[in-house]
């Protein structure tokens, strides 16, 4: 049996430094069965990668994502890279033998997602896609609350994941906002988010969707073609000029659920004023539970079954002992911040790599949330509602 | 030249209660072209009308409505009864040459709706729905500002109007609950508010939706029979054992503005906590505006305008002698309810009248907001976006 | 036995007109047992206040308080002046067998305090003073609860009341800034709801204070004199030029309390953007309560008695019908504002005028209240702790 | 010249963990100077540090502190230990030439913060105190905004730091309940955190204070005896039964500053449901500023300088880049926790001492705030007002 988790990274910009760090944190604050080692990282350009790879502690820095799915030191794949490239790199990783993390959207489309969960599934490996704000403990919280009832039945879940880094015409274009790479705008990226908690916290599934994908901007500024990096992938290397927008801006859909709920969805870059509010509020038959990033220690609570003179909506600090993950950090009100949520994760991960146990959520939740995503792709073009592909 | 506008009220339940108390506060506080005077009250049982008169100051009780109507002594006619009867009642009192002010929604359908608004203009009198949140200080200053430019260009119309009290199975039948006499449930009765706001705040038009209305509890324990009263129509009289919830429970829907902006619309009396959560957020391209009405003087400001550096949601207390309506009212900070919402629109009717001048939301508004909603409910028939019948 | 009470109300500015809006609307929204009649009102000119009189409904207006007071038809004296003159006032009422309802603070002096209190004891008259925010439906909830022990005991009170009307510099003398009418400034005014408050919530008394008044702004320009009516006293007629402030800006304390807790208290016209933050925090052993007036119909409660996991501060929103004076008004969430405070305490002083019980907070409050703001005040000419002389 | 800054570490309970992170990750979200090494870290237990220091990446565990101050590889002694134990390590440190970095309150009594004040000047290292709230983000803002005159003149200033830790009497004794280990309990604790930001906000100093301590519960339980460390001192080591409480559970006192402003301040380890709300509100002339830790991202600012009808509290979501720290960690939205604050200020402190630059807060801060505590608590023993020692 193995004595540590050899890790290999693919992508340095914004999803390689969060993943980063949550390796260099996982195990000074858990107690990890295995102990996890940071072996390399890989880019698109040597320096770059290198001087990224002694920042963070990363063993060595690589270039060539084939080369490093096929080393034998690493034992998981993390995959960092723009959408479209999700499928490829993962699918070579099983392949290979190799556990895999993913970041979400898991797939450009339902069918890459389903030959990724396939091809894990073959090699018998943990594969783990990262939503990273099921395990804000606030979060983690409702999900356990709503399974031991406290809520009753779940009639409506309400979704918005509002920010407004697009809403001056002026913000320049990225790969973000190239279809071909990223697959989608607001709605891969941030409805991708709310549709996974929609289903971890319900433990319900989204059936059928009727939505609407608006961009406001059509196009926008190319920045001057320093971009380069596994992260920026070719998009955006040497563009100049205007580029034409090919994502949404904005996605907006109402769901039925197959246990009779119903919910709205909402995701927008154009949001002025919200930075990250990915915020859900979730009606059930003996109460209510509500949460929102931008204040990602707070869970909002209200119980019917409280006397009824001093029933309200409670503001529950998630920062006590008692709740999920926060034994391993800091003391009670010493409040959490974004990249907690990854670390929690990572030791989530690890954890069932070194027990062989299972994990989630897992590819088959990234590939359901990506057929959510598709539905609702396909009703903006039928303009009615549309069934949602269940993903065995 | 009259020398006063003499009022007859039909109906002495809820909205009875906040009408009459309308009619004895706004000569208290603001100050009226021509004074009004409270002549008759109309309800279905004599003595229950004649007590009612006399607590607020009506002059007479009345049970039959078709003589209040046709009165010599009544200028203005004010509608406060279930939806199925607002279409007699207006036309024969527009006939008989008396300014209809009307609750909302208007009507039950487009077609009694347009031939309201057919009558009143047919009969040059003056004719206002009743839509109250409008004239909220913190609703009136957002009008304002976005006219004025404040928020940019509007995109995205986020509305949810939140009550909670059928959440609980055991929550009786009433004649809200059938739909041949109340025309929809949280539909009618709460997306109207929230559609009339939409059209009031951006001056756009929603011209097409696509929708889902559930009913999540079927049947509910009628009270003992006990309900009377022109407020209660006959639905409830006398009814025992367990009756059928034929309206919605909760209503969402998708909708596209002519002006190109999207948005959010949801209604429902199941969201647990939420007691008059009446609210929107409009996303503009240089700022944002929210409100809720359970703190309904505080209007949420975010301006792109400001410094980079010190940019965030202005709570705005408006209760301010510069905010709408405020300088009839009580110092800085000491904040208004719900009722002064009703007073304010009653000055603007009452001064309108005196006038001849228009007044606003009219019965084309309200027309226009029955088209809204009943396009929502054919899109739940058709299953696919539904184009909204423009009302001239 | 009288068929009514019948009330006379001396001033006609701010607090007059607040008075004027309670008695009509009592027996609107109350079942009184005695109805009220709105006698007479009395101001410094008769010309305003006849009109005063027409607007609200007194049958007429006097220009002599003596007269009123001494009148056959007065039952119920209302004193609605500046602190120089509630004890003359208050005192001729008792002595004419009136019943008496005084403005806050009771008195400017303590010996005014405690000889109007001896003038309503030896006269077996009804004497209350208008703490209004004790009636506040989520106030008085707080009172309810802590006295059924929700909280434990209470060991820490934490009290601000902050307004900002003076910050500017600019911003006009006026009498409420003259020692010799208004006897101090925040303190008296602000400060004195404060304390009332913690002795009406707590059940306890203050026993010890040591405090600091601060005058910021030490000369402010008269406004071009026409200011004129009771409510203005003879302080702020015909002056011109700038004018001295005699009276404290802002105030604050500590206080020790008879059964061992502590508490700070705040008051002060110089926090810009708070415009009436009147705001309390109790921590108890088992829990804690807080409110503030802006947002006046929400009640926070933290238990420490709910799960481990599930703890955290409620919003109550105290306007279901379970809740102190709520059934009176309207359905849950929709929200009562600042005047409804006084129609509340109107409501129970007239019900203990007909029924001959008791009704608080009476003289012996109002006086006990002015002795704390003397201990503070004398506590900042020793610059040391001083005792709070107890009114038996 | 130095080719990195090699850190040695003393204590290894809470502070020394959150002290460990900020080392661990400072080089790797910032862009220092000169590289820093974790060289060494003390406790009191041998097999205790060493797995502590296996853990966190430092490359030994010692347990003599004087040893590790003396060590010829050590360039910069972390002080993580309870107050009485402060001046005896940072001044052997500073003897022996090394930086200084020291928990807050600098020492127990004024005399032993001076000592250490002295001793590091004389040897010319850098030296500060751990005030770790100055560099939340939206702290520094706040501060960089009232240099910039955002809010005019400071007027008044209010402070409440709120825990409830010891609210359950069942609470355990530690060593923080030992006056001679802690130096007090609340006081020293949190008001010395509530002080060092008055200071720093304002740029002004407290000249005179009165004040009040308070132990509520004056015995508890010790655990089972298991406590040890360095953390843990002697104080709780093998201790059984009950212990006798000898420091404060609140203390709350007024302020006098030099630049003529007031204030109020407190600190509590009983304020039930409150974790860790360290808040301040600053009223200005033209503007107020407020903030609490449990929500330490936002920063809330009025400004009287927008338009009449557009004012209100801003909350300024301070994660944008042109925020202080920012950029170097997330993008907006994506919110900070209770660690970042130590590594911005590890990250000042070692950029000062790679170019030989000032720091702040150093010894005089730590100093000076150590004479306003004691100045409240000699005005606890003459129950009046006490002018505060100037500290050069």
């Amino acid at each position: 049996m193995a004595s540590s988790i050899r890790v290999g990274l693919i992508g340095n910009r914004f999803m390689g430094k969060a993943h980063s760090n949550a390796y260099v944190k996982v195990g000074k604050f858990f107690d990890l069965s295995l102990p996890s080692e940071m072996k390399a990282v890989c880019g698109l350009d040597q320096n770059e990668v290198d001087a990224f790879a002694k920042r963070f502690g990363w063993e060595r820095g690589e270039v060539d994502w084939e080369k490093l799915v096929a080393a034998d030191d690493i034992d998981l794949v993390d995959v960092c890279t723009p959408g479209d490239t999700h499928a490829p790199i993962a699918i070579a990783a099983a392949k290979a033998g190799k556990h895999v993390f993913c970041e979400k959207p898991l797939a450009n489309s339902l069918e890459d997602a389903k030959q990724m969960l396939a091809a894990a599934r073959a090699a018998k490996v943990r594969h783990m896609v990262n939503f990273c704000y099921r395990r804000a403990p606030a979060v983690s919280l409702a999900k356990q609350m709503i399974a031991d009832g406290a809520i009753g039945e779940v009639r409506q879940y309400r979704a918005t994941y509002l920010q407004d880094w697009l809403a001056d015409p002026c913000a320049p274009m990225s790969w973000r906002l190239v279809k071909k790479v990223a697959g989608s705008g607001a709605h891969g990226d941030l409805n991708a988010h709310a549709i996974d908690l929609a289903r971890y916290l319900t433990g319900d599934e989204i059936t059928e969707v009727v939505g609407e994908l608006k961009t406001f901007v059509k196009e926008r500024p190319w920045p001057d073609g320093s971009g380069s990096g596994v992260g920026a992938s070719t998009a955006e290397t040497g563009k100049k000029g205007m580029g034409e927008v090919t994502v949404d801006d904005a996605a907006i859909f109402l769901a039925r659920f197959a246990g009779g709920a119903i919910g709205t969805f909402e995701a927008t870059r154009m949001a002025t004023g919200r930075k990250n509010y990915n915020r859900f509020e979730i009606s059930g038959s003996r109460g209510s539970l509500a949460w929102n990033f931008e204040d990602m220690n707070v869970l909002e609570y209200y119980s019917a079954d409280d006397p009824a003179d001093r029933r309200g909506f409670r503001q529950i600090l998630a920062t006590e002992a008692v709740h999920p993950y926060v034994s391993a950090w800091w003391p009670p009100g010493h409040i959490l911040g974004y990249e907690h949520g990854f670390v929690n994760g990572v030791y989530d991960l690890l954890q069932a790599i070194a027990s062989g146990g299972e994990v989630t959520p897992d590819f088959r939740d990234g590939a359901q949330c990506v057929a959510v995503l598709d539905a609702v792709v396909a009703s903006t073009e039928s303009g009615s509602w549309q069934k949602v592909e269940h993903v065995d």
